[in-house]
């Protein structure tokens, strides 16, 4: 998506570690009418008659699957990471490793919430090792739902966690793809 | 407000410990059409003219904070829980209690997204004992931002969170305030 390609060549800082800042626009300050352009585009890509909800995991991707969610006419539903004790029983559960945290992290979600007979998509504002979107898809799977498909803002392609997933028949879509990033600046696959 | 008080009522879970679950609407699956409505009527109790940004804190606040931020034609801010290392320097940072994981919790904002100059509204989903607006406050001031106030969805009256920051001078809207929940329903302030 040209849209957003040119935005990160514009805003994007590449720090040491291969992280890519965007939170000018995508994770820390939102631009909440760009994400409305990012999930029309998002549309764009899917067929989703028949869609029943929107899910992503906390925190940062909670600001595009809203604005999705609200553009689609259907929930948001987001899976917490395992920390808090206001989550009881009746619970998916997917362990994935936070490459964030440095640690294991449990996705949790209400059972009650999520069902066979959904039709739902993934969104997200970063696939890079693709773990908490692994966890996501074991929970769609755990409920017996339909699985769309998974949007995403910004895939750090060369981090592989993408096309594992593709190659595992998720159709991931991403509005933008990086393969390079260095002090001299991104290279997105073309 | 008559809309939310009614669909607490009927949907609410009232579990020991006072914690009163709504997260089939707000805080777990997300009923984003009607978080537009409350971000109508958050927008009928404040005088928004010069309006520069929504904040809010992760995780939970983000849904209503993000709609708030669409229906405003704002960006919106997330202030950070510290635990990430993809935070770097030029951050304010405040110190609060997370009774929801029970330890001392920093909040963090990247400087470069908050100014003096900027006029703020601060959104959540929840006020129970405040700990988490009162760093938000403290940030804002640390930015020499001015603060128009707090919307949020559901106070619990009975905590004193609210009601704390009303007397520092602070305009807190709550949309519905519970004063008492228990085995035989939730009683709102009127």
């Amino acid at each position: 998506m040209e849209l957003l390609e040119e935005r990160i060549r514009r805003e994007a800082r590449v720090l040491p570690g291969n992280i890519i800042k965007v939170d000018g626009f995508l994770n820390h300050r939102v631009d909440v009418a760009f994400m409305r352009e990012l999930a029309s585009e998002i549309r764009r890509r899917f067929s989703l008659d028949g869609l029943t909800a929107v899910l992503t995991v906390e925190a940062s991707g909670i600001a595009l699957a809203t604005v999705c969610a609200l553009e689609f006419g259907v929930p948001m539903i987001f899976a917490k990471k395992a920390k808090s004790d206001n989550i009881e029983g009746g619970l998916y559960q997917s362990e994935i490793f936070s490459y964030t945290y440095k640690k294991k992290v449990t996705l949790l979600m209400s059972a009650q919430w999520l069902k066979s007979g959904d039709k739902v998509l993934i969104v997200d504002d970063f696939l890079a090792n693709g773990e908490a979107l692994r966890g996501l898809v074991d929970i769609v799977n755990q409920a017996g739902a339909e699985l769309l498909g998974i949007g995403v803002a910004i895939e750090k392609g060369f981090q592989g966690g993408g096309d594992r997933l593709r190659s595992q028949g998720v159709n991931v879509q991403s509005l933008a793809i990086i393969e390079r990033a260095d002090e001299n600046g991104v290279v997105f696959r073309s």
